[in-house]
């Protein structure tokens, strides 16, 4: 994560400006934010709130500590010693070219600036910058800390390493760069947006659907493909066997039928407006924006999360981002196993998300199982096992207890407690405790055997290795057995 | 699942009818298909091998046997004694016209004809038909066995009967009838995928992106957020809490802005032919399109379950068809808790998806506890637990011995043997199984308490629910106890 700034300076503090600060707070960068507006504060908490809610949600890999956000009383006083800037001002051109070029007077002339735009020319945007080669567009989507797309594109005279370098920043955000190399009004990816947005407003316009139909007629169809495959490649896969030639002849002349309105833009007038918000309001359905917003974000989580077993689209981001945290050196260890009164590891944390909820409103059983087995993993990372090497302990057996019940978005962590180990074997107790009140929900007693992955056999494990397992086998010899140990399962007689 | 037709013909086996074949056949249906292409056979074929794989990854719920496809010599011995009709021939007016108007002449007059066409009006697809009246648009989404969407549209002649019956096939099928109640060319879903389409294509004529970096810019971004609420629901979350006026009024401007190249229409010239084509090849990198039709169904899989989480879009539909299939009386139980010798209930199955394959390539752990807690699941299903009456079986402990790793894709059933029961608890021994070959791979001995879910006790269980128990528990006492039954976690001394 050495690409990312130790501080950085945001100027608007909206929806976006709000959703950069979550970003970058949550890889522990001390963000300074500068919006005169007076709800920015209250806007940029509510933002980090669902941020930091939807990244325990994300992932379980291990985020640095949270960066600090703090207000800062002027321009001058955000951008001053900041070696990134982010601009999320409203989408007017004088504006945001006023804000750059001020900004640009008062950061140090190594400063990389980005602007938020969705669509304005960074040619116009930097023209009145000091050291207009620094800025570059870097359009982000809502909600800034969930979607990985970035639009990267520099303006006439953006030098080629502000585009590096702010690429390299997005990158160790987890986002996904996406440089765009001709300079275009709204780049890319807005192009497309508002291709679709145009013909939708026509539909509801000529009465043809209403908004939620429109919705529908996206989510429960193509919006499933565009999640995975964007259109080019849907499209290949709809030709055939025959290939992308025989589908371009094929249904390119259904270009020529004169099915879009997009010859015309749909002109805002009242009725229209009146139309749009009460079917609007009826699909909302009385859920409120935030209500909205957390489910839009549990969907994005899970739907993220989905891509990522099969390492396509924005999953394959997520698991190169949690490679990069997996790597990162641990910032001390909350375990005892040096120094100290002897006590279990803690190793691990987890969340319960909603996924894992059952019918009964409590986490299914298999997740326990999920939090043990990560704690598993987390303990061979501790005792030094390298994964890559070729060997690993699987687990043979298992006896869970549950003792209480573990509920949507509870904040729990297990301890570990080594009961014995030899050459091929490792003995261990976890515990799951809820964090708030330290309450014991469950626990589970483990028999790993130490195996060869390619030959799929037992192996003794390397004494290097086993030096370390038994520096902690000895410190938690002086600890009691746990309550639990060495149960069967059996009717009491 | 009484709206389904024991028999339905297809005419046109192509990537949709061989789709309509597929979602047929697993639903039970058996389906005469006619197709005078060589290649239809094959292609019907491939499609059910594609959408079988994609339905044993999608839902663990109990599917009906399946039905037969069989082609049909011709297209009057198809549609003979069919009561649902649907086309997917080429698209080209003339063409349906007349398979329709000849379907109909052979068909019972109280068949329902359903038209897969994209865009064509059904009017004047119907104009030639006897009985007119019984034709309506069924325009599904490839891939057809997974997308739920299918836009249902009736002519000037059409009956409302016809659409609500042909609403009714679809629900059954366990997609989303979407009822288009004003008659356009295209109707809603293609005008919007048209409008982003031909964008894109202007942006690949006009060298601003290639069409892998198009995708990109989708599936990295608005695609996630259109797979779950579409385009005005997001808008609406976009506003804020200012709502969806200030939005329109907020953004509306960017309408006028002239952004979009669709004005025009883009010619497809032999230059931007080749140019998209070999655009295309480097995306696909060397997969075959077979290859990519499984990533994409894998993707798909995976997006749905993920929304079914959260109860919305696709998996909202997912999770009302499979509280169906559960509702649907079994066809005969393979326990052998009556008569004959006795033997472990066997009343459950599973296969690997991808979701649980770990980092060495085999079933995570909590696979097994999950495919165990289903087995748990469908026990209390078949002893006559009612879940909706506010009584439950929790697991208070559960003994896992892992003997061997399954993979992905692999076939899977469990066998349960009760071990004991009072008024308060289950002791059960539950074995999991590869079912190719009979290898034994898991063991999970259990302990559950009976409990007042509101509650939140344990509470002696209803003495006709005892009954039930006590009759498995006495076939039971017949068999040996499992080999595994009774362990503790222990190194061998």
């Amino acid at each position: 994560m050495t690409d990312l700034p130790r501080t950085v300076a945001l100027l608007g503090g909206g929806v976006i400006g709000g959703g950069w600060a979550a970003r970058f707070a949550l890889n522990g960068v001390d963000v300074r934010l500068y919006d005169p507006a007076p709800d920015a504060e209250q806007t940029v908490a509510e933002m980090l709130d669902n941020a930091r809610r939807a990244a325990r949600r994300l992932t379980l890999a291990p985020l640095p500590a949270e960066g600090s956000v703090t207000l800062a009383p002027s321009l001058e006083e955000a951008v001053a010693g900041a070696a990134f800037v982010q601009e999320s001002a409203p989408e007017r051109e004088g504006l945001k070219r006023d804000l750059l070029a001020a900004a640009s007077r008062a950061a140090p002339p190594d400063t990389v600036f980005a602007t938020s735009t969705s669509g304005l020319l960074p040619s116009r945007l930097q023209a009145d910058m000091e050291h207009p080669e620094r800025l570059t567009v870097g359009h982000p989507f809502n909600p800034v800390y969930l979607l990985p797309l970035v639009e990267v594109c520099g303006g006439e005279q953006t030098a080629p390493e502000t585009v590096e370098r702010a690429s390299a920043v997005y990158r160790a955000l987890g986002m996904r760069p996406l440089v765009v190399r001709r300079e275009i009004d709204a780049f890319v990816a807005d192009r497309l947006l508002e291709a679709l947005w145009r013909e939708a407003l026509w539909l509801v316009a000529d009465d043809v659907a209403t908004v939620e139909e429109v919705d529908d007629a996206i989510r429960f169809g193509a919006g499933l493909r565009w999640a995975c495959m964007g259109t080019f490649l849907t499209y290949r896969i709809a030709g055939g066997t025959a290939g992308m030639r025989h589908f371009m002849e094929h249904f390119g002349p259904a270009l020529e039928l004169p099915w879009t309105k997009l010859t015309d833009v749909p002109e805002l007038t009242e009725e229209l407006l009146d139309k749009i918000v009460a079917q609007s309001d009826a699909q909302a359905a009385g859920r409120s924006v935030r209500e909205l917003e957390r489910l839009r974000d549990d969907c994005l989580v899970s739907l993220i999360q989905g891509l990522r077993t099969h390492d396509v689209g924005a999953g394959a981001v997520l698991a190169a981002y949690e490679r990069e945290l997996f790597a990162a050196p641990a910032l001390g260890d909350p375990s005892s196993d040096g120094a100290g009164e002897p006590a279990p590891l803690r190793l691990h944390t987890a969340v319960v998300g909603p996924q894992w909820i059952d019918y009964n409103g409590h986490a299914h059983e298999s997740f326990y199982l999920q939090a043990f087995g990560d704690t598993t993993d987390a303990l061979l990372r501790h005792v030094g096992l390298d994964l890559g090497a070729g060997f690993s302990y699987y687990t043979v057996e298992t006896h869970l207890s549950h003792l209480g019940q573990a509920r949507p978005e509870e904040r729990l962590h297990t301890t570990t407690q080594l009961l014995g180990f030899d050459e091929k074997r490792l003995h261990v107790f976890h515990s799951l405790y809820r964090t708030d009140d330290e309450a014991l929900i469950a626990t589970a007693e483990q028999m790993l055997l130490h195996v060869d992955v390619a030959a799929e056999r037992t192996i003794p494990a390397d004494p290097a290795l086993l030096e370390r397992i038994e520096r902690i086998a000895l410190a938690h010899a002086a600890l009691p057995s746990p309550e639990r140990a060495g149960r069967s399962v059996a009717i009491p007689g």
